[in-house]
């Protein structure tokens, strides 16, 4: 332990307001129910009075817990309350629906209380004319900030990063640099390290402000500074800047343009929400809801996007139902089959599922390069012979006891070790490929491996039974 | 942009080898392959002369991509590269790999040389014997933070923090503090705030190391101080800690005991691995193969894991499967009915996985709380009937034209919106209830939504086809 030996000060602990955002990392229902009775009851007062000692995220939690009509209603008794950083905070189509109700100008002053890349992701969002109307109210400076930001892709770098950033150059020492710090008033909010940069403005290492703390004046900061950085470049994808503050286990990166120069730099407090959301989104893709499955999206457009992933899996379903259809002689003559065979298609499913999810995390991650392709390749086959087996003797000892068919369980027991294969290949090659053609693995490799268990597993089976005599 | 306006140093920019890590995030397949042929011929030299300029996440990174058996050799020839940092970065797998090799007293080396929450990291996962072994050889101050570590519960903040803190008491003033952090040399590595407590030990306010640095020395710190600050419990579980971290953007954040003591600190660098963590494993396990699906993971340990779930699938199969086995007569009498069930049954499960992974997501990110639960379900069913409705239009009439059978067609088209509900209540009904008896909902919804949408479609699709006649 390293704090202070001396601490005496007869102080009692009397703080039990400034810890508001403590007491329960979800907002109560109770407290919710309470606030929005008040403001439904005129109460204005006493709703401000419990929203008020809330941080702004609870707020706009709070506004996004409120059901729709109501949440109009909830932000005008919090005027004041809800503030330039509560919308930022909050959910983009909540945002959206509060940003429509107001006029070009108002938006504009929320967005010029903003930091760049909080600006930005205000304004990006809205509709061509909305953005352009809104620009046009904004101060020229900080519409020009934005501008520049909206030239960069969608979730990129130049995107996320604030253009504030605390530079210093490399001949300078510790006392200038604190110095500089005390008596530049256009600093950023936050800033937890300070770049050194050359000449040509080129990013040449990093110095953490507990570093210059603790360091004499007279020492030069080329002296003291990290030589090693992360240069992040202005158009990398968002997620591949989450993945670099992951590894590197970064506080904050210099933004770099083509030419190696600082223009930002990126925190990473606005890095943490997109670690989340890039690590959460495989779940969604790959059960086919689009990126986002935000429970806040208009319902027309949930409705729409799962729509789209439910009409191809109606088209997948359709050839593995035409494959049984191949075997409705068989069928007809032996129903038992018809009641067997969705046991071999599930399963088969259910493994291939298995191998996608871990395949899919392994890409994302990088954990899975075209160094261990192969040995990843290997190995799941492995598991799959060997989960194969085991259900195939386990189902087909039991389905020749239970129906007294022993060439009945035979069949069973190799469709099952049959399909295991294939879902275990599936599982891999299907994402494997796609990555290497640059499609994002999590998107459509459900479609595909559920596709190819269900044809294998129809055609194994009832193939096998149609070949060995049953049902004819 | 703040950066200062006297840059005019002639240096030129010289510093390629510096940023090494920025080449390229994923390893090059030819690196990795140069660096292992390398090791293969016994020219150790050149195998250093590589790796030795990356980045300790980056060799960690390289002795992963390496095959089981070639991860001894590779060590040792980077005997002194393989700094205790690599071994804090490396897969848990990999590294208790590397560890079984090892003597308890150079395991216990390693560790003195890491920060508490990367030694606890290690230990934590050693069989009991070589944890005490390796135990009895660390420094008795090392051995005592480590051992005080472990004695909270797995994967709470207590193992997650660093006993290191900087914490000044509140009646100091800035200068007073600056000489401290100047002064004092057991202070954490990194830390990018000051804590501020009172006699109590209380935590009550946070400093910025920036507003230190830029606020005039006499300034009282309880002046300058945030009041309002995250208090993180210390045996609060790492995933309300990474949701924490992430909702309140902390860079840093207190731990205290039961009794509101300062005890220690968490560092978003800590944190940001497990955010991913968290969020990538719902995917994972929605998909049965619990919570790691990690690819260095032993097949045996793969093997069973998966098996676990594959068997329970099974047993949820075969209930489906009986279901279709009341209709044999039926199937054995109008053999389409075969061809068309699994579709309705399919159908149904694509639509209560994508329900449900947009539930669990809401869930694990506390979006979806008991406040909105009842609009949750509302949305949900609404989506349901749509989409239930489209498909099951197009699909009836589809089955009536192709097969010349009206009456097959409305009970098909009947039972897929019969599902489609099914699916989208169950999808959702599932998850909320685990959630609310304290079970992770990701780890079971499956298996009973799939359940659950099997069981419907066959019955719904087999039943109405008996009722209205139809294979009779």
């Amino acid at each position: 332990m390293s704090e202070s030996e001396n601490i005496a000060a007869p102080e009692l602990d009397e703080a039990p307001e400034n810890n508001v955002t403590d007491e329960e990392s979800r907002l109560r229902p109770e407290f919710v129910e309470r606030v929005l009775d008040a403001v439904d009851e005129g109460d204005v007062e006493t709703a401000r009075k419990l929203v008020e000692p809330l941080h702004p995220a609870d707020v706009a939690d709070l506004i996004e817990l409120a059901a729709r009509d109501e949440r109009e209603g909830l932000v005008k008794a919090l005027a004041g309350i809800v503030s330039p950083d509560v919308l930022a905070e909050m959910n983009d189509y909540v945002r959206e629906g509060l940003l429509d109700e107001m006029e070009p100008q108002q938006v504009a002053d929320i967005a010029g209380q903003l930091e760049t890349d909080d600006a930005v992701a205000l304004i990006e969002d809205l509709d061509r004319d909305d953005q352009q109307a809104v620009l046009r109210a904004m101060e020229p400076d900080d519409r020009a900030a934005v501008e520049e930001a909206l030239g960069y892709p969608e979730e990129s770098a130049g995107r996320l990063m604030q253009r504030d950033v605390c530079a210093v150059p490399e001949h300078w020492n510790v006392g200038k640099v604190i110095d500089y710090l005390r008596s530049t008033r256009e600093l950023p909010d936050d800033f937890w390290e300070v770049f050194v940069v050359n000449a040509a403005h080129h990013p040449v290492g990093t110095c953490k402000l507990s570093t210059i703390l603790r360091t004499p004046r007279n020492r030069p900061v080329s002296e003291i500074m990290h030589r090693e950085q992360s240069l992040i470049p202005v158009d990398m994808d968002q997620e591949d800047v989450a993945l670099r503050f992951q590894k590197y286990a970064l506080v904050s990166a210099a933004v770099v343009d083509d030419e190696g120069r600082l223009v930002g730099m990126i925190t990473v407090d606005d890095v943490v929400h997109i670690i989340q959301e890039e690590a959460g989104e495989d779940v969604l893709l790959l059960a086919g809801v689009g990126d986002e499955g935000d429970i806040n999206e208009p319902v027309q457009l949930t409705v729409r996007r799962r729509l789209f992933w439910l009409v191809i899996n109606l088209g997948t379903a359709i050839v593995a139902a035409s494959v049984v259809s191949l075997f409705q002689g068989e069928i007809g003559k032996y129903a038992v089959l018809a009641v067997l065979m969705p046991i071999v298609a599930g399963m088969g499913g259910n493994a291939g599922t298995q191998t996608l999810a871990v395949a899919v995390r392994a890409l994302a991650t990088n954990q899975l390069t075209e160094s261990n392709t192969l040995r990843a390749f290997g190995r799941e086959l492995k598991i799959a012979l060997a989960n194969g087996m085991t259900l195939g003797v386990l189902i087909g000892t039991g389905v020749a006891l239970v129906f007294g068919n022993p060439l009945l369980g035979a069949v069973m027991g190799t469709a099952m070790v049959i399909n295991n294969l294939a879902a275990g290949l599936g599982g891999i090659l299907v994402p494997v490929t796609l990555d290497r053609f640059r499609i994002d693995p999590a998107v459509s490799s459900a479609v595909f491996v559920t596709t190819i268990t269900d044809v294998t597993g129809f055609f194994s089976f009832l193939g096998l039974a149609a070949a060995v005599g049953l049902g004819s």
